[in-house]
């Protein structure tokens, strides 16, 4: 009976993260928080039958003030057992459509993207460690990797390519720091998405086969993913066959 | 007779490597501008007998009206045969003693380190498009590789990490953009150099093996090294035996 936070619960994969996760036993899935900016009235419907196992509390990652009331809220509903798993879902993709020397939102990315992931996770930290699970999980993407960059190339979104990079490299630096005490940080791909952050219905999967399969990784994988970035598998696209070739969800890591 | 821009020209490897430039003969190299921030009176003192080789423009990374002002005096100086090289050197090294989570400077790692090349090097295109060589050189290290990171934990500069591997992000992007028109963007590890930056006596080799090793990539390589990470090869240090595990100056690309 696990509990957990997802940022960015409002809509697309956070919301059909908790959606998910409520839709499961409590033997499996205790309190589930849901960390949103703003109204989240999807979000709101969807839960408005979870008996109150789902909690909703305001949580802007730009924002260290609003991320430590957050803290002191979800510290508050989960008592002494701590929070075992930290899904840092909220994210941006920004674009640059006439080429990287037309990127102007790299630096909004990056605050988002990336510090908001290391203000969040810091400020939680203290909680986690007093949980049982100990994951915390980035949600990133493959088109976070340099070295699959040439096969990406094509999107016009460098903003949202470097910051995952970014991302990438800060998962990694806390999972080194605190492996010892048994926690398991992993930037994961969840997969191009039908979400409104992912490709519309162009994209592969749809935002519950993401969260699924990202769940997966979630429950059965532990500290050997640990500084790894898992890519979800999901049946039907694990061959560059069936895939469209870059998106071969596999279960294999994504290099860096 | 190639034309050579360096930032953050005002010590370290960036003054190491306008001497060399201007110890070259004149068939090799022609004009040399040397970027700085403020004052460098190092720089004026090993230049003044440059004959007006040397030019020393004043350019701040973070500011970019500073930025545009220098262009267009680099311009000046240069004239119709615009910029062959352009070496991305200014740069940023920060720490953060008890862990990632005591992480307070990665905004400002980011806008040295990425965002200060990002802007540095839109503005200077334009004068790279008219030169013949049109090489862009982005001092970048091992310590930014994601891959190597479990063997760079001991040294807590997780800001300095970070940033670096997102500049090597940035200049992937860079290097997809522009390869049909000719560009090489390299991320460049000049090894681990007796640097204010880097670790003074310490350190593996002097700015001045740094910066000649540095020269013989720029020199030496082309588009067969765009948006990749080249390692220095230094003579004495290309085995493992030899060198102190983490740096080996072998010549060979780093991994992302």
């Amino acid at each position: 009976m696990a509990s957990f936070l997802i940022t960015g619960a409002s809509r697309g994969l956070g919301l059909a993260l908790v959606k998910d996760l409520v839709s499961r036993p409590s033997s499996e899935v205790g309190k589930v928080i849901a960390a949103v900016r703003g109204d989240a009235p999807a979000l709101s419907e969807a839960t408005q039958d979870s008996f109150g196992r789902v909690s909703v509390v305001k949580l802007d990652v730009t924002d260290q003030a609003s991320i430590k009331k957050a803290a002191a809220e979800v510290e508050s509903i989960l008592g002494d057992k701590g929070l075992d798993v930290l899904i840092n879902n909220a994210g941006i993709c920004q674009y640059a459509f006439n080429g990287v020397t037309s990127m102007d939102n790299l630096e909004e990315s990056f605050n988002v993207n990336v510090m908001g992931v290391h203000w969040t996770t810091r400020e939680f930290l203290p909680l986690l460690k007093k949980g049982r699970l100990k994951k915390v999980v980035n949600m990133s993407t493959t088109l976070g990797s340099i070295g699959l960059a040439p096969m990406a190339a094509a999107l016009p979104a460098p903003a949202y390519k470097i910051s995952k990079a970014a991302l990438n490299a800060l998962t990694v630096q806390y999972a080194l720091d605190h492996q010892k005490e048994g926690f398991t940080f992993l930037a994961l791909c969840p997969g191009w998405l039908k979400t409104d952050l992912g490709g519309g219905d162009m994209a592969d999967l749809t935002a519950e086969e993401g969260a699924k399969a990202s769940l997966d990784i979630i429950f059965n994988k532990g500290q050997e993913v640990n500084g790894q970035m898992p890519k979800v598998f999901v049946e039907g696209w694990e061959t560059a066959e069936k895939a469209k070739g870059f998106n071969v969800y596999d279960g294999t890591n994504a290099p860096w």
